[in-house]
């Protein structure tokens, strides 16, 4: 009888050893493409002097700060450490105080959990993973690290094999920036890109109405509507923003750096997995050049599913030196949770172990050691169920946590041959211990 | 220039790239130790309900747990959310929870991050990796998971290939509970215990000392000098106990249980690896059986750096059902920084990529591009640098990031012939980059 109520604390995940293997290989996956792509894990600490985290945090970010007290600590106010909420903010501090033992280019990947105390709600984490990976310059970063980190990213959610499209959707904030600067729009820039950036998730009239409402004359909130509704190939795109003859330097860059980037991803041979969108905009502050999302257009409900973009200082709060930087993050624990959700994980045996080993009894449980020994050393994975329960209990067991099994009694000790029993196909086949070396030589006999 | 403190805070580690790699090369080498021997990775929150974590903690513990509080919180008291301290706790609310959804006996392993509030002080971290692994049992567990858990963490030490040998002292807290109930020192046993846990970081004289003030008659104070001073391999410890005649039937089955997870031990081939040894309890709550720990004998003065053992009951706190199991832990972050201290971890390149990839200019970048793609398809870790620099500068920053490199100017996109250089013999090479696989194949030419 449970003395406690021993749920977890809500907004938080924790599952069972399947699904946690299914969750794990993902991840180890993520970790392997940013690796490939030439991205070295870095790890900062969770905690972080708050002061440092405020910097740059503000408005709800700032309330959902976790910080850290113990017993016997006096005020809250006065609380020094506290969570981190992000990887940027502890990535800059990390760059700015390491600065002259790093080299840059920097490239890097930062694959921890972080902490917001968000309202709980389905899908809302105040703990999840989220898996970084930032290019750093010293002073400048070249464009084509923007392709280098859209490419790198596409990479791992391909690795996923979903039953799904993937669809990287990008844009160059500059572009849109210029055209708000032509139309003498600078002053509502800031309202206007928030409606933009919140153009996917309501109807295209309610965009129209938040428009007209700033206030804005009809003609602008139409060109604006014409423009933001741009979207397709690089082919397509380019040609229709350059017929809009906007003449503004700023509009100008962001279509040439958006044209360039779209170039080498096609050249990249991505091409199918690529969109120009005019309607990205990621936020209000921080990016200042090529944004980017990524959706799996046949499941728009569950929105952006990664995204990221190009910065023009990470450090600005900590240093006076420019480090501008591109990035992007794929938020695992949601990412994970809509997946399986919406069934679109391929199943997995990921955590069947290779072989369970049972011996008949305690007897034969130095002979049961010694061939789980003899299995590792082949690079099996191997578990040795000891237990005086049934033996179709201890074979339930079995099929429950490996593919196969071996049963050790008497007879086997005394002979050393081993029968191995393979789940999925019932088929049992004599193995000689000493010289097997891989399943498919096994099985083949 | 600085414009804010940016040292990371006191008792949290932050490693520069190549650090980081070595310290996740272990890592996983635990991972894959543990998954090997049949112990499913699971993931509990980092946040917790704060009872959950009272339910178990007492004294320094709880003193040092972390509090959860946000902007605007009342009392630091009423703070219902706290981090976890250990693995321990999480597991027996996991357990209790979930429990008809798990097979039993539970072979799990928990490789997360967990928070104490300590002082700071060299070598003690306020946020650290403990790397555990449990068998969890219902209503029973046969003895031989002990062993299951001492090989497995003793293969995960190995997998390290630390140029100086580890040994596993093992003892079972019966012997010495028997022990005293035969002395009729029950009631100073927690005193007592409590002095012999202590023993190992004192002389033997100031062992004598305190036994002494307790106080304890110097014939009995004789008796535990002799009896915790018993070590070496099985034959000889077991006959040494045997021979001390204590007619107790707590001590003998402790003497019993030793003596087979010893003889387990040594048929799995661990002989020289082990020793019993009477010293070791493993703190006064919490461990009933047996228990031990990992040292290097050569370098005594850093201690243990590893252990566990049996307990009786996982749940005791959440649930009235008896959920026996035996665990143990690598505190990796510790760990880590002790073996890096005492320059004991072998040199390692594990973070230099196969190839960096030099475009001589921006022409070339999209033939770089399509070089890395090519050598990622074939497995190989790549990095492409796309910069303006000097060509020696790209070099010396190649030399840091990879092993190989490839330079890409007008000629080889032309003639779609490359040449590789490999940095540490010096060698040249052509390529041909669509049929390389190994680069065994490729510098073997």
């Amino acid at each position: 009888m449970k003395k406690f109520n021993t749920t977890k604390v809500s907004g938080t995940e924790e599952l069972l050893p399947d699904t946690q293997a299914s969750f794990n290989n993902l991840k180890s996956k993520v970790a392997s493409a940013y690796h490939s792509h030439g991205y070295q894990e870095i790890e900062t600490p969770s905690i972080e002097r708050t002061e440092i985290l405020l910097a740059k945090a503000g408005g709800e970010t700032e309330k959902q700060i976790y910080k850290l007290v113990k017993t016997g600590d006096k005020a809250i106010e006065s609380a020094d450490q506290a969570l981190r909420f992000d990887h940027t903010v502890p990535l800059a501090r990390y760059i700015v105080e390491h600065e002259s033992e790093l080299y840059f280019p920097l490239k890097v990947s930062q694959l921890g959990i972080n902490f917001r105390g968000e309202r709980a709600q389905k899908g809302r984490f105040r703990e999840f993973y989220q898996l970084d990976i930032d290019v750093i310059g010293r002073g400048d970063l070249p464009l084509a690290y923007d392709t280098d980190v859209i490419s790198t990213l596409l990479d791992a959610l391909n690795s996923f094999e979903l039953d799904t499209p993937i669809l990287a959707r990008i844009s160059n904030r500059k572009i849109l920036t210029g055209v708000l600067e032509y139309l003498y729009l600078e002053n509502q820039a800031t309202e206007i890109m928030g409606i933009i950036d919140h153009a996917d998730k309501v109807t295209p009239e309610q965009t129209k109405v938040s428009l007209e409402e700033l206030p804005l004359e009809e003609p602008l909130v139409k060109k604006i509507l014409k423009i933001i509704d741009i979207h397709g190939p690089r082919s397509t795109v380019i040609k229709e923003l350059g017929n809009l003859d906007i003449d503004n330097p700023t509009f100008k860059q962001g279509l040439t750096e958006l044209d360039q980037v779209l170039y080498w991803l096609e050249s990249l041979g991505l091409k199918e997995q690529i969109e120009a969108d005019l309607k990205i905009v990621r936020g209000l502050d921080y990016y200042t050049g090529t944004v980017f999302e990524f959706v799996l257009p046949e499941y728009k409900n569950l929105g952006s599913i990664a995204g990221g973009g190009r910065y023009e200082n990470l450090t600005k709060h900590f240093s006076d030196q420019a480090f501008p930087g591109v990035g992007g993050s794929i938020g695992l624990t949601r990412l994970f949770f809509i997946l399986n959700e919406a069934k679109l994980l391929p199943p997995s045996t990921d955590n069947l172990l290779d072989y369970a080993i049972i011996p008949l009894s305690e007897h034969e449980y130095d002979e049961a050691m010694n061939v789980s020994t003899k299995l590792r050393a082949k690079d099996y994975s191997t578990t040795t169920i000891f237990s005086d329960k049934k033996l179709g209990d201890r074979m339930t067991y079995a099929t429950r946590v490996a593919k196969n099994c071996i049963v050790i009694g008497p007879d086997e000790v005394a002979s050393k041959t081993f029968q191995a029993k393979n789940f999925q196909t019932g088929d049992t086949a004599e193995i000689n211990i000493d010289v097997i070396s891989k399943p498919e030589d096994f099985w083949a006999d």
